[in-house]
């Protein structure tokens, strides 16, 4: 079932015509149209009138105070989308027609698709409507921790989707390579030491590298997949990272890079959310409890929109037991369609 | 005046209860708020009923055949974003108990904002409806061959966009550095034709690289603002460029790099369009004829999902009066929110 939305915008400066006339303009194109057209009572809020058509076309006609003229068409997969494009084509030419030279700005946006077998909609972390050019479900499961999707794009290839969130996607080497300290650090002969990262880029660029030993920790959720991955100079753990971490810490193992690619920051920048950022800080004490001294730690941080969230990461590196500092480096992640704050972190 | 449409999607397998028994379950949340229902007759095209509510809000519910229910709530400025939003909480709430156990997938899009003073929404070249991080109208005017706006965002700057299409961002040098050769090209004491480039960003990127002399032509609508630019190895000429190059070909003038910055080839992939693409291929024989035996010429294309479009592109290389061969490179360039296509072009 695809369930297409159209909307059409116009915008003017206050009115020339009163909304009863506009409404009586587009008459005609109903009457021709045969739509059954419903007065709807606003009490006092604008001129609402909607109108049912052929094959369950539904249409909304808002004259909002301030000059502003919306149009609404609500249409099936059954229908003719030259149609409807058409029905669409008319009220604009009408709407100009009424409210000639007087418009201000007009607009007709692409469709909303609802319903359909592949959803194209997945919002930025900082909750802006984009659409992507998925034509392809490859992928989907629900796992014990999280719904896993992998959707296929046009452009982007294979994206990976966990929990609604878009994670990486073929086109993304350069999450990747900033996730590693982008390109300015040397892995020849060093120990790293890989949390998460699950889909297994940064294992794939790291081995090219030539380290002297990758250690990479998945969660159970990453399949077997990657169980067999091991070789010379890396080795893959199926495991919490948690408890691992503990044991190296306990036994003074130390590591030249650690990378973290767990799940993102939490987007929520609540406060109240202790026990989450608790957890982050966990880690992150850990993870610097395992580096050297002139060690760096990778990570993701968020969008740059969500600068509240990107300040309470931020004093997370201020809170922990081994004193830090930090840079960060803005980079354009090409799925993403939004930019994102990557984090270097090093002992003071 | 802004104008908010929240989307709230539903998708179930084959329906355990009828459609009447949804809306019958969604009644004490519409008796609660005080909406006036109305009911419409779709001829059997699912059910569909209307609420008119507070404020001016207006709440569509429809359940269409093969389970799927859409509610799309309008409101306008003047209501309370927590009331809305609660108002939605409670209808999902509710179709979660009504369809317990059966829902597919369920799904809440970002509000789409409409008639706001600054406009959020610029589709991508392939028509998908994105939202940008807008804030500010920082420039608008209606020029004698398009409309130019400056917008501002937060996270790509200052946009350019003529005409609705996005040309240029702050944050993307990635664009100036592709359509200059992508960095694989040695620009000292060479001779550079730049088409167009109204926007400064390659003339810029250019000297930095002490070329020996740069000829940049724009279009008049660039305004005033680089007419002051000539230098020691630069000189900016304000003019068509068809005749200067038509001159520089008489005079057998050459370059050792023809940049086309001009504005982007037609989106429409309709092959009647003759005339366009005949103006094209004018200027594309023209910077042909005045570049160097082993010269460069470079142009961006178009978005990478167009394929119809930039198939006719290089159907016109095929057809030029000088035999050339051509290579592509797909660049992200952050604020198009979708993949580009640059060419490369040389004389066989």
């Amino acid at each position: 079932v695809v369930f297409h939305t159209n909307t059409l915008l116009f915008s003017s400066p206050p009115f020339p015509v009163d909304s009863p006339a506009i409404a009586h303009g587009l008459q005609t194109v109903f009457q021709e149209q045969e739509m059954t057209e419903t007065l709807h009572n606003t009490e006092g809020r604008g001129y609402l009138a909607t109108y049912v058509g052929k094959n369950g076309r539904f249409l909304i006609v808002r004259v909002h105070s301030h000059g502003l003229v919306t149009i609404d068409l609500q249409s099936s997969e059954g229908d003719d989308v030259v149609q409807t494009d058409n029905l669409l084509n008319l009220l604009e030419e009408k709407l100009k027609d009424i409210l000639k030279g007087n418009i201000k700005r007009m607009k007709r946006l692409p469709a909303l698709m609802r319903g359909a077998q592949v959803d194209r909609y997945w919002p930025t972390a900082d909750g802006r409507l984009v659409e992507y050019d998925i034509d392809e479900l490859v992928y989907e499961e629900d796992s014990a921790y999280q719904n896993i999707k992998i959707l296929h794009s046009n452009q982007f290839g294979n994206i990976l989707i966990l929990n609604g969130d878009v994670n990486l996607a073929d086109s993304d080497l350069a999450y990747t390579q900033a996730i590693m300290g982008g390109g300015r650090e040397h892995y020849e002969g060093k120990d790293v030491l890989i949390l998460g990262g699950g889909d297994g880029g940064i294992l794939c660029e790291a081995v090219k590298l030539k380290p002297k030993m990758v250690t990479m920790h998945m969660r159970k959720t990453c399949g077997d997949v990657l169980d067999n991955l091991q070789g010379d100079c890396y080795e893959v753990l199926v495991e919490d990272c948690v408890p691992v971490l503990k044991k190296f810490a306990e036994e003074g193992k130390t590591f030249d890079y650690v990378i973290n690619d767990l799940t993102a920051v939490p987007i929520s920048t609540a406060p109240e959310e202790d026990s989450t950022w608790e957890f982050l800080r966990l880690i992150l004490d850990l993870s610097i409890k395992v580096l050297r001294p002139n060690g760096r730690y990778f990570t993701q941080g968020n969008c740059v929109n969500l600068t509240e969230a990107l300040a309470l990461y931020e004093e997370q590196l201020s809170k922990l037991s081994c004193p830090v500092d930090f840079s960060k480096e803005v980079v354009c992640v090409p799925s993403y369609m939004e930019l994102w704050v990557f984090y270097t972190v090093w002992k003071k």
